[in-house]
């Protein structure tokens, strides 16, 4: 892609250890979650402690021209933060710092704090940041922020992108920007804060972030309920959410739960057909209804059993075991992830037309869903030693997504495209708006050194 | 600005009368409420019915490098949908469908329709579209959209732009493209949707939009405090968000309860210094509970008078008493209007500070607030025949902008920064966000056609 550069300047530009060429630690930097084969080898690794820092690593590639990938904690599902040939990998693992504002609810954060570490400073203060995705003990606070993160809590309490009130990025010619700030409402210029959330390191470096943070929530309330079919849960899901707004409510089929028992062996109902866990954090009363609701909604579609409690530490193992279907699955064999989201009412289809797919190519797909806003996750399963069961698996990822795209939907609702779902990001949104995105990246990033393989 | 082209192809291309050419129906679309003295007058009024003539309409401007403004309902404080000399003014008032998908919970609408239809026709579906600008009544979604409009149940319901899931745009050449969807989430992609909401007409011309719908809110009560003074009145709003989020947490000083009175003769304490109405629509004894709260935050910060009541009639007529503030204070005389916002513990001094400009300039300054997102609207009287107010008028704007800036603020909270506000933006964002925002409007504009002598 580029000619080879050494990074002589760059080492004597930054504090020593900052920047690393050592093959064995860049080797551990190539993949990330989503294990694309095809991951490149970087130049050498980067982990600036402050903006300055990393001002100085996107300088010295503008200069030379050298393309960079910003990595947070690796756990993209999408591809988004893989190695590219000769490219600088920076890695925002060191830039840690977080300051919590009581008096206007705000978090001051560096990238590369978890996420779990700014819910735990925050909740310190007796505050608390909702966004919760799956990965929270392991995924950083920059990632979430550029790719839109969502999570379990994000059916009643809104996406990454709700909480996020401004933020600091490094552009493509090295200059900072400070977008928002601490204010709620702020309508002075173009919305390029929220233009940055979501933007797969593809326009700039994000280096801090004001986060928006709420009063504590409310202790929840957890219903559970099995079902014969995965059918009759995505109706049960439809029956909740047009009564009300719950808190959590997910979903689980058959190859998904019995991947869980196999991992935590909690006594999951291994013959279910399907699986719904929900929350109510309503308070009080206002709970108690809310509860009774839910658990109508799954008696009325054919639950076979439901179980509610008020305990959290008991709707905490719940939420675990659907927090753990990914590792759990992983270990049945490699992983095609899928992230397509539809209209909720398109929900009941999308899930039958993945049982048929999945029958079709004779591919195991464990289908796992944030059921309440239509976002799922079919998990398709495959032996990478097994060529024939390999290409089927691909076709099947091909044939979702198309699926979700009939359906009026999304082949991402929370990953982001990365580079495994770049190939149908034209069949979603059409020519005209791939040519606007082309537009605004060429703009921003002209030389195109800024995550190259992502997205475009 | 431009040669006059005469529009004769296109009022051959476009239905019979959509084009206007009457200088006499051209004046009244000169100026919007902002009243800019500086408004020009345009080559045509058009107004299309479809985005298909919205893209003749444009693609004749962009063949002929005729400057275009759309316009909503002209209801913009700060000179957004003012004319240009030789322009084209587009306005939407004849796209004016709606079509309300229960079972996705969303609504498509054409930008014309105003806010308050949009509500009706949520509502009889059963369902509800919360952003409420004061000027509901009179302004049309697409500004909302283009404006990204707020209003008195934001505080604890959001902007416009959490409410809009996708649109449709004719861009600058003329291309149409369609953004976002009916699905709650989506990640496929840079966040255009986003950046559209907000742009204030600089990027395209909003045809369409998707906008998610609540259900009802439940009946609210309303809680009424009188305080001696502005500063007061003030603690007393962050003793509130301290400890819940109101529905609504509005202010009004006692120049605008005079004014109100004056115009609406309702029995308004004419000797407050301040008041507040506040409202919380919490289920049940939850809603009992903040009433409480709010009550007890009131009298706390030396309230000389507390009425609450759960009679929404009682409480919307509050309501409606600081809705009409602007046009009450209208009739003292001509507006300068801010729209100043800060993170909410700089509140009193913003407010104490406006006292002072008031005092030092000697201009009367009345301030009404969306006060639970720290949103003012100083609203600076002056005499239009006398030159040294109108000066000293003037020199009041800039130095609460100024202030505001100082605070950590925003010189627009709502309104956008239109012409009126636009010497102040880089104060506020500075350079490198100037060159920025210029960046992305000279890429998907690069003629400057689209609303020229707004924000930029
Ligand atoms: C078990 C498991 C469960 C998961 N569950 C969820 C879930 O429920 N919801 C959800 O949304 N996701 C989920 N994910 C996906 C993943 O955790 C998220 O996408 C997360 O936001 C990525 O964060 P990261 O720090 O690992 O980012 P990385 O993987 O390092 O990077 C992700 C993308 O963001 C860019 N990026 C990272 N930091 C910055 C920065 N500072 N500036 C600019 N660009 C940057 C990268 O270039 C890349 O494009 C899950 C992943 C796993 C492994
Ligand atoms: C009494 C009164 C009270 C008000 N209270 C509030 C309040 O509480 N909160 C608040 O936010 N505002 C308030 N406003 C301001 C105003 O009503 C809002 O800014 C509103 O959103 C403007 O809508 P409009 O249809 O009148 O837009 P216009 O004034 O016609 O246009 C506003 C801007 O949007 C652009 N625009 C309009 N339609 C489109 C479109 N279809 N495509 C692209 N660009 C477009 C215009 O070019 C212009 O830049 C108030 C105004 C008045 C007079």
């Amino acid at each position: 892609m580029t000619e080879v550069v050494a990074p002589d300047r760059l080492i004597a530009d930054l504090p020593e250890g900052a920047v690393v060429t050592d093959a064995d630690i860049l080797a551990a930097y190539r993949q990330d979650r989503a294990q694309d084969p095809d991951a490149g080898t970087p130049l050498a690794l980067v982990r600036p402690t402050s903006t300055a820092e990393v001002q100085t690593v996107v300088r010295w590639c503008n200069e030379h021209r050298v393309p960079l990938t910003t990595r947070g904690a690796g756990t993209s599902l999408s591809g988004g933060s893989t190695a590219v040939d000769g490219a600088i990998m920076l890695s925002t693992e060191k830039m840690r710092s977080i300051d919590i504002d009581t008096a206007t609810r705000t978090a001051v954060v560096q990238p590369g704090l978890l996420n779990a570490e700014v819910k735990a400073a925050a909740a310190e203060k007796g505050l608390w940041y909702p966004p919760d995705p799956s990965s929270f003990e392991i995924c950083s606070i920059g990632g979430n922020v550029a790719t839109n993160a969502g999570g379990l809590c994000c059916v009643k309490y809104g996406m990454t992108a709700d909480y996020v009130l401004g933020l600091e990025a490094v552009l493509a010619d090295g200059r900072v920007v400070r977008l928002g700030g601490k204010q709620i409402k702020d309508s002075a210029g173009l919305s390029l804060t929220k233009l940055f959330v979501g933007s797969e390191g593809l326009l700039g470096v994000i280096t801090e972030v004001t986060l928006r943070l709420l009063p504590p929530q409310a202790s929840a309330s957890t219903v559970v309920g099995s079902f014969a079919s995965v059918h009759q849960a995505s109706e049960a899901v439809l029956a909740v959410t047009a009564r009300i707004r719950p808190a959590m409510l997910e979903f689980m089929d058959r190859a998904s739960i019995n991947a869980v028992e196999d991992m935590l062996k909690m006594g999951l109902d291994r013959d279910a057909g399907a699986l719904l866990v929900a929350q109510s954090d309503a308070p009080g009363p206002a709970g108690a209804a809310e509860v009774e609701i839910i658990q109508r909604a799954f008696e009325e579609n054919g639950a076979t059993e439901v179980f509610a409690t008020d305990d959290p530490q008991e709707g905490e193992a719940f939420t675990a075991a659907r927090r753990a279907a990914i590792p759990a699955v992983e270990r049945k064999g490699s992983l095609l992830l899928e992230d397509v989201g539809v209209p909720l009412p398109q929900l009941p289809p999308l899930i039958d037309g993945v049982a048929a797919i999945s029958e079709r190519r004779d591919v195991t797909i464990a289908v796992i869903a944030h059921a309440g806003d239509g976002n799922t996750h079919p998990l398709i399963v495959f032996d990478p030693a097994d060529a024939d069961e390999h290409d089927r698996a691909q076709l099947a990822f091909g044939e979702i997504m198309d699926l979700a795209i009939s359906l009026g939907g999304t082949i991402t609702g929370e990953h982001g495209v990365g580079r495994l779902k770049k190939a149908w990001l034209p069949d979603q949104v059409g020519p005209d708006v791939m040519d606007l995105t082309a537009t605004i990246k060429n703009a921003l990033d002209p030389h195109g050194l800024l995550n190259p393989g992502v997205l475009l």
